[in-house]
Parts: C-alpha cells; sequence; structure tokens
C-alpha cells in the first residue's frame, strides 16, 4: 500500500487534519500516512509548492502527495489528481503543484468530478475532507486517475520565484525564513564543483548551468548588509557570524551560526539578495 | 488491528505524547496511531469535546479514541473507557466525551480499576501514561471493555454550549477561533435546503428541527457588528469581506475571505452572535 | 518490523521532518514511525537529551531513536549509532545521547562512516537527511550496527545537571518550563515510600539513595519565592495554589494547579531550587 503525505495550511489545533486522515483510513485502511506539514501560512500557496517541490523527491514514485493550501474553496477552481514520475499530487487547482510539475518530463491530470470517489455530501468550505482525501485513499487503494474524472491539460501555474542572472551578477530574492531563522532565497539551484559553484535556475525545465563563479571570491549582499563568501558549511564561521551557504535543496541561504538571521537582519519575504563576483 | 486516535492538551514540545505511543506500541505493536490534536488549550475540556465530537464520525466504528484533558489528575474524577457505536473513548471522566455521547443512543462504560490492563506502577500525575494508554491498547488488541473494570452508568456531562431559540431570532455565542481566526459559534447544526437553512440544536437527542429561515434574508450580528447574510462559499464575499457561512461540523462562522475574523473583530469566546430575521 | 523514533529541532514548519520520513521509507517501507518532537529549542543538546532519557524506556528495546539536534553539522563531529538494552540511537556525537547512556550497563557504539549506507551524496548542512535517517532505516531492517562503520569508544559527554547533596539539604536548578508551565528541576530522582522521598541522583550510574526526608515537612524554595512542601497530586493543592511535586520522570516540579508556574514567577533556566529539612 503507497505512503499518502498531508500537507495543508490547517494548523495542528483543530480537528481538521484529524478529520481528513479518518476519511482516508475508512477508505484505505492500510494507507500509510506521512505529515510533510500542517502549518504553511493560511493560504500561501507559493509556500505549500516550495515545501512539495522540496519533499516529493525523497518519496517513493507510487506515493500520493494530498496538499491542500486552498483559498478558493467552493468557487470555481478545479479540485485535480496529477500523476507525474516522483508521485501523484491530490488537491486544488491553483499553482500548489506547478512548481513541482517543471521538474518532471510528464504528466497526467484529471478533474476529480467523479462524485462515486467523493464523500456522499460535498460541503462547499473544506473539500479537504469531502473530495481531497477521498480522492487520495482511493488512488492508494489502486482505482486508476482515470476514473476519477475527465483530463485536465490546462493546470494553473503559479509565476516563478525572482531570479535574474546578468554578467558577473545573480539577483534574487528571500522567500522566507526556515524555523532556525535562515533565511532560503530563490537563488538556486547551485552545485559545488571543486571550489567553483554552478547555478542551474530551479523551476525553469531543460534550463542548464546559467552561471558559474568561485565561491570564495564572490560578494553576497542582502538588503543592505554584506555578506563574507559563500561558505561550505557552518564550521567555517564563527559562532554568531553571518554566513551565506547552499542550503539542504540547492538555494542560497543566509544564516548565523547558531543564531537566528532573520531575527538578526529583520529582513522580509521579497528582499533583494545578489551574488557579485 | 483498529485505529487509535490521540487527543490532548500535552503540546508538542514535550516528551508526553511519545511516552504514551511507547506504551501503546508496546502493547499493541499493530496499531495504527492517529493524532487528532495535542494542542487543546491547557485543561479546556469543552474544546476537546468540540474536537472529539466533530472527529470521531469521520473514523471506522472500531476505532479507539484516547483524549486526556484532566484538569483532576490524582483527585478522584474516575477514568473511563465507554464504547459506543461511533467508537470507543478512553480518558478521564471529566465531561470531555458527554457531547460526543449525545449523537449516539446507546454506550456502556466502565470505570479503569482493572490493574492488569494498567502500567504497573501509577504514579499521580500522568494517567495518560499509566492508565489511558495501555486501557485503550488493550482494547485495541481485542480486551472485552468489561474486563477493564465495573460498569459506569452515571458519566459527568459537560453544559451545553449557549443556544436559544425565540420566534424570529436564534441566540448562540463564540465558542473559539480556529487556525485562520473564523470564529466558530454555537449555533447549529445548521443544514441547506434550497435557499432555507434549518436549525437541529446541536448536543440535544431527538430534537428535531427547531428554526427555518431564509438564509439570504437574515441579520447576522456578532458582538456590535453587523455580517451580511449568510453565505453559502467565501467565493460569494470580496476579498477582505467579512462573512457568515456554514462552516464544516453545521456551526455558524464568521470569518473574512482571505483574512482573519478574529483579529478583525477582536471578539472573544463568550461574545453573543444572533440570527435575525 | 521496529519502529523509529525521530526527535529533532527541526520545527513542524518547514519540509525537513518530512524528507527524513521520505528517506526513511524509500529504504525500510515497513518501519513504524513515531515523533517524540520536532520542537526541541533550536540547538538545545540538553533539552533533547533530557526527553530521550524520558521517553525511550517506554519503547520496546529493538527501537531506533532517530534524534537530530545537531549545531555541529559540518564540523569533524561524528555521525555515530549506539546499541543498547533500551534502544539504538541514530544522530551525532555531540552528547545529545550521554544522559541516556547513563541508565544502561553497556552500549557498543559505531561512527557512521560505510558509504554504503548514506544517501549517494551527502550536503554539508543535512546529515539528518543524508546520513542519519538513512542509517536508522537500514538498521530498521536488520542491517547489523558493525556494518555502519568502525567502533567508537569515546562518546562526548554533557555535563550532568546541577544537584548538590548537603546535610538537610538538596540543591538543584530549572531546567525548563513544560507546555503547562511546570518548572521542571534537576532534583531527581524522588520515590516515594509512604510519606518519605528518596532521592536517587539521575544520571550517575550506580549511585545509590543519597537522600531521605519527610516530604510533608520540607521547605522548597525556588529563587526567592518559598512553596509549601511537597504534595503528592495537584489535587491536595487549591486552584491557583503554587505547589511542588514529583513529576512523571521522577524529578521535582514546582507548578501551579490548573494554572502556570513559569508565568507566575518569571523565572528562568538556571535558576536555584533547595530543599531543606
Amino acid at each position: 500500500m503507497p505512503i499518502i503525505t498531508l500537507l495543508t495550511d490547517f494548523g495542528l489545533e483543530d480537528e481538521y487534519v484529524g478529520v481528513m486522515k479518518g476519511v482516508i483510513l475508512s477508505i484505505a485502511p492500510q494507507a500509510r500516512l506521512v505529515d510533510l506539514t500542517h502549518l504553511i501560512p493560511p493560504q500561501d500557496i507559493c509556500r505549500g509548492a516550495l515545501v512539495l517541490v522540496s519533499a516529493a523527491p525523497y518519496f517513493p514514485p507510487d506515493t500520493v502527495h494530498l496538499a491542500v493550501v486552498d483559498p478558493g474553496v467552493g468557487t470555481a477552481r478545479r479540485p485535480v489528481a496529477i500523476r507525474t514520475p516522483i508521485g501523484t499530487f491530490v488537491g486544488p487547482d491553483n499553482g500548489l503543484f506547478s512548481w513541482a510539475l517543471t521538474e518532471v518530463e510528464e504528466w497526467q491530470a484529471v478533474e476529480l468530478r467523479e462524485t462515486a470517489y467523493r464523500l456522499p455530501q460535498v460541503s462547499m468550505t473544506f473539500h479537504g475532507r469531502d473530495i481531497f482525501a477521498p480522492a487520495a485513499a482511493h488512488l492508494a487503494t489502486g482505482v486508476p486517475l482515470e476514473a476519477l474524472g475527465p483530463s485536465v491539460f490546462d493546470l494553473v501555474s503559479l509565476p516563478l520565484p525572482y531570479l535574474e542572472i546578468r554578467e558577473n551578477t545573480v539577483e534574487g530574492e528571500i522567500l522566507y525564513a526556515d524555523r532556525f531563522g535562515n533565511l532560503v532565497t530563490s537563488i538556486g539551484r547551485l552545485r559545488w564543483t571543486g571550489d567553483l559553484l554552478t547555478l542551474i535556475p530551479a523551476f525553469r525545465p531543460h534550463a542548464g548551468p546559467a552561471a558559474m563563479f568561485p565561491a570564495g571570491l564572490v560578494r553576497v549582499t542582502v538588503g543592505k548588509t554584506e555578506v563574507r563568501p559563500i561558505r561550505r558549511t557552518y564550521g567555517e564561521a564563527a559562532r554568531g557570524e553571518l554566513v551565506a551557504l547552499v542550503g539542504s535543496s540547492g538555494f542560497l541561504e543566509i544564516a548565523v551560526r547558531e543564531g537566528n538571521a532573520a531575527e538578526r537582519l529583520g529582513l522580509l519575504p521579497g528582499t533583494p539578495v545578489q551574488i557579485t563576483w
């Protein structure tokens, strides 16, 4: 029985996540449930899209990723399921899956219209319970994607995170601060080759290497603050030192060793970040 | 092997929830564990009772619902297990299960006195670990309810949430704000029939329809604020507009489309809410 | 298939925990995953060590406890796995497991050097994903400890929490406040014998009883506040009363019945606590 992961902005204090799990296990009693996170900031589709694209590749390809960040619940936005080589995604068609789809060569999508695979009563405020959880559960039990509804070819896409590559400069922006206060930026993905960093723009299918520069000789600027060259590890910085490094998903991060860069710098998502060499 | 759900006010930062799961899995290694929530506000029995009554019906009927919101731990309050058609409940006899019990025709309860189904040492401060987790685990492995202790017939009941129905007016109160800042009220349960809403008072067994009114023509007042008529979906409101709608459990909710009503209105639990027509 | 528990300071809003679970389930699809907590304060190794020592004994002895509180990721600190009679621990060699090890007679440890049991690419910032999760998963599938790398005999130890025993006085300190605002102290472990309390110093292997005193006749001082004698249960105190009692892991706790002692007293970790008789 495949894994079903859950990602929502429902939080952990209310019954919403538990109710979805009850619905899933009533249909697919053997399903393995894994929470990705339920603390996506309310209605922040971009943050949900980022978590999905970072987490999905680490799960087996038959995993069903159920994701509900759904400000348009009850409007005309379509409920969809999308099969890809890195997993099957179930949720609202509002762009939540569009960055993950840039990572794959091909996908098939359907609109979740077949009432046999919904709860008998569909509310207008909680499609996570009434449409998405049943669809994910039925897919996990082996119901073919095509049985859930008609094909969809024009999925909604999110705009890509800001990234501009010029001669001797790459500019991006702060996307968010993680739990450690590390500022995750849109500059990625970065790969080490010896002392050089290669930039292959994320979420741009078929993009090749777009820049290459010597990590130890660049200048990194975030807002009005200059950060020392890009380090390989926290251990190369002193305690409390501001440091730029390549985060676990290949994006440039601004951190403070054993400290909190978001608190130190007070910078908000959208603040520009530059690498110059 | 049945599901065991867990609901507590233990939070997620300490070892308490993990310890209960270790105890359960040592007794019932095949049990499926599902967290309902561990973020019930400390000792808020009413909030726990609301989550249980909203979530339990979505689980298979052989599920064991282990719930610990237990300000009276170590006093004379009884530890109990209660078998019902919507699941078996295990926890303190302090009213936590009383609203769920109003939803069922019959139940059998026992006091958890049998020492063979407790941990060898029972502390005076952590019955979740020493009494409730072992009882839930043994029930999940098939131990009959009757083996756990003597029958109990006089379970403690919580007072019902405030709801008063007059000619052309229904009055209730704000119960709590959920993660989205939606204000969940005691006015419910509401059911749509065409453009009419029918009110069948929640938690009053055998109550029939007590009021019926045209959703689009009513006036909703929360504290001193008037809200437009009751909508079917967020999509019928403009972004940032205050809106009254029927929430996922059938209770009237006051929300702000893509916003936070609790922050906007600054209202506390207990604030009166009226529907007038 | 054994249980794998997870303890980290990764928080619940980012993808880090989900990614580790994806890695584990890709290697050990049948593993049972149990979260101990992911809300260890960032880089607080001592708090992680306390949760581990309190929770591990309640799990079956073949459990693998994967724990990542790892300020030294990317430095020379070793990744290790340690087999003990109360479970196998996997994580950084920075003292995180040292208090749990004081509870056992013997252990075997290895450094996680064998590349066959790591992810193919090992980053310098996320060993939880690249080294620890794969090691825990392989151990759960039955790979012998010795296969993961060379033996280690000189594991790093944390200093022990402060505890000083004098004639007629025991002095310790506040370790942390739990979710209820109960102040957990380093004075433990305490065991009841009738009306007497016996103190067997925690984390000191082979320590025998070091003090014995009449619980009802002692004076407890925390900071500059005097607390009434040590109670058996919250029920012996009035609502809102400050109370000293023996917590669920055997450590002295300062609490307020149905209230929050940390808020009431405003005391920080490190504040001295005394029992005098």
